[in-house]
């Protein structure tokens, strides 16, 4: 909740009172978690021979998490915790000046202490570095086996964009509606599908940040987007990729949600359900029938542009760009390759930060053909590495697998889901790919090597 | 921030994770302060001869806080959060129904826990369990002193009220500007205002809620109100009250943010912060001399109502009503005395919370000479009792004592002030009679004793 307050509330001269709290708030979580008493506890409750498969999952869900906090010092708890507040406060004014040097001190202070904490990990759970920080945003993923898929799909993209952009250039050039659109009509438009999705205003809201997220609790979700006057498009994407997680969050097993076993599998998982909804459901011809008119009514709009075709067109269009958050199905894994390469050189040490503008640079001309004009269109993008979430990237490419499995397996066992979609009706679609999902906690993947 | 997002943002359906939360952080507050470390670590720290007279008023607030604590089990501070979430809640949903009855289950619970929260309090200082209650809202507040007070007061005032009366209807009647007025104009002048006062919207937050209140941490204010379109005057006073709030955390000493010493010295001081610029400085003709165009150009209004004159003779329009907060300066004791003496009752055991609707009423009958139509303007209308503040409402008409003597105080001080108020200068009066104050501290009342 602090962290939702700090991105979409919280004025700028809050940032130091929230850094202590969020400070104090991580070594008391970190102190409890390592409590003396713990490891007897567990062993106790190891003990007892009648628990379920969901409580022995929970119990070894939290022996690992137990693992890896007691290679943390309290110190080096709190140290991270500021560290990574000061730079994200530093990202927010760097961003917009699109001055990475005025952040290189704080990100070089929290990058030495990103990889302190991941080599302490590393270290108990007998993993190399990279891995180690990669577990925290995918269990058990490890670095070579993302590497094997990204190569894989690095060999078979550039070919493959330039049958799309070819295939793209015989058809009618998709026509963007005119704005301005007012805030006030997207938060609508965006607030109806949300609805119309299974989002609960009782237990949710959606607010404006920076860089779009979701956060807060399974019933009290808060997601945010970021609006353009002169592109709807832009905003109800990114809220309909919120909702995507946000469905998600809601739909974790209740009786579990105070414990680990009850919470997301993962961010890649987590990214799966977003990525389910922005890009498989909602950028499909059967959801542009339905939602073409109530975009062109709500947006007041008229003309060609406004058919399902042309905003179809619009919202299938591939265009090699800067922003990833902005990116087509096609050319987002380029994006996320070309971070993933990055991360790896900058945690091994062979690229140096102060290096990584250019290193960017190079990457997206490599793998897009397009050089970034300024950093605020490349590596100041995102704020990721600027929170100290280092090994997260790989997750998105990952979900966007993830999900389009998922949706094919549904519209595989209920062949009607296309046609409802289209009427307006998610329920087939939401329950054979999201909620089958969220049902199970963390309990699929913790649970594999019990069984 | 979380009561501040409780009440501000929330949605409904949170807050049942909401109360987990806050029980969680009050009971984890509650053991460290309580840790068996720390009376070691107190007398190691009285023993040390080279601390300043804030350094000893530290401690001693320490101890203080620290008897209070250790009265309580951890279980009865987490069953008392609980039930003061719960029935806060009931009453969101009790008031606009106007459904005392609904929330009769919720307030009994609740206030058996302050009864006995306060019963461990009161043995462990040695005071009556009454005395105890006020303790928490007004340090070193007794029963008794108030009761001289509030005697004397309700001796004086309805006679006072009618002469108030007799010379207000020789003068012309004032006229209410006509609605409705958006809130969003409200807003904006309501921010002109903060901003002129010196809030800083950089350390602080308006927003909107049910109960118009002041929460955060210093550095990150959060004031609210309540619109209503039909009377722009109620949202702006009411911003104006809030205001003073911030004004006064804002302005506490900074080198004892994080110590007991730099916390506010009670409600009373709180409030009289708040009434310095709602009652003392903002219902002045130099106020109105200065605001009234202002009010006028940004409502866009036009016509007598609008002249200083007139504007003056509404904010300081004195008529008996049912609602404390909208009342004028002369009539609010009377809603404060009437709250004391129910709670006397109340406490006491010789009123029973479903004789209280029955109990209000009489007293609004005999102190102001009407009666309330519903409970909704009668016992529902202040939260306070139903989050657990029993023995808070003294403090207003305290506060409101002595703001009158702060402004009075510094117009002594400094005989430019209401000329340089008129002219929207408010420098020297937030200086003389609000800065003095916050940059003491809790430091004059604790030190009392100590030199």
């Amino acid at each position: 909740m602090l962290h939702w307050d700090m991105s979409a509330m919280m004025p700028s001269g809050g940032y130091e009172a929230r850094t202590e709290q969020l400070t104090a708030l991580n070594a008391i979580a970190h102190n409890q978690l390592t409590a003396k008493d713990m490891p007897d506890l567990l062993d106790a409750a190891d003990a007892d021979t009648s628990l379920n498969s969901w409580q022995m999952t929970n119990l070894k869900e939290i022996r690992q998490t137990l693992l890896k906090a007691t290679a943390l010092s309290e110190s080096l708890v709190e140290a991270l915790t500021r560290a990574s507040a000061a730079c994200e406060e530093k990202w927010r004014a760097a961003r917009p000046d699109n001055d990475y040097a005025s952040i290189l001190p704080e990100l070089n202070t929290l990058l030495d202490l990103v990889r302190e904490t991941g080599q302490a990990k590393a270290d108990v759970l007998g993993l190399d570095l990279h891995d180690a920080m990669l577990d925290d945003f995918e269990p058990g993923g490890r670095v070579a086996e993302i590497d094997i898929l990204f190569d894989d799909l690095s060999a078979f993209l550039p070919e493959f964009i330039g049958q799309v952009l070819e295939h793209q250039a015989s058809k009618p050039v998709p026509i963007m509606p005119k704005g301005p659109f007012p805030i006030e009509k997207q938060q609508t438009l965006g607030k109806h599908f949300m609805k119309t999705l299974g989002f609960d205003f009782d237990h949710g809201r959606l607010d404006v940040s920076l860089h779009p997220f979701c956060g807060g609790v399974p019933d009290d979700v808060r997601i945010t987007t970021r609006y353009d006057e002169e592109d709807f498009t832009s905003a109800l994407m990114g809220i309909l990729h919120e909702t995507g997680h946000a469905l998600y969050e809601r739909g974790l097993p209740k009786e579990w949600r105070t414990q680990p076993v009850g919470q997301s599998l993962g961010m890649s998982t987590h990214e799966s359900q977003s990525l389910l909804i922005e890009m498989q459901v909602c950028r499909s011809a059967a959801f542009l029938e339905y939602a073409s008119p109530i975009m062109k009514e709500t947006m007041g709009g008229s003309g060609p542009m406004w058919e399902t075709d042309n905003l179809l067109r619009l919202y299938s269009n591939v265009k090699p760009d800067f922003i990833r958050v902005d990116a087509d199905e096609v050319t987002y894994p380029a994006h996320v390759i070309l971070r993933h390469r990055i991360e790896k050189s900058v945690i091994s040490g062979n690229l140096l930060l102060q290096d990584l503008p250019g290193a960017w640079n190079d990457g997206m001309e490599e793998l897009l053909g397009i050089t970034p004009p300024d950093d605020r269109l490349g590596c100041l993008q995102d704020v990721h590495w600027y929170d100290g979430a280092w090994g997260y990237f790989p997750t998105y490419t990952l979900g966007a697998m993830t999900a389009a499995q998922l949706y094919h397996a549904a519209k595989q066992q209920d062949s009607s889901i296309e046609a409802e979609i289209s009427k307006g009706n998610f329920c087939a679609a939401i329950n054979l790919a999201s909620k089958k999902c969220s049902q199970q906690g963390s309990f699929c993947y913790a649970a594999r090597d019990i069984d």
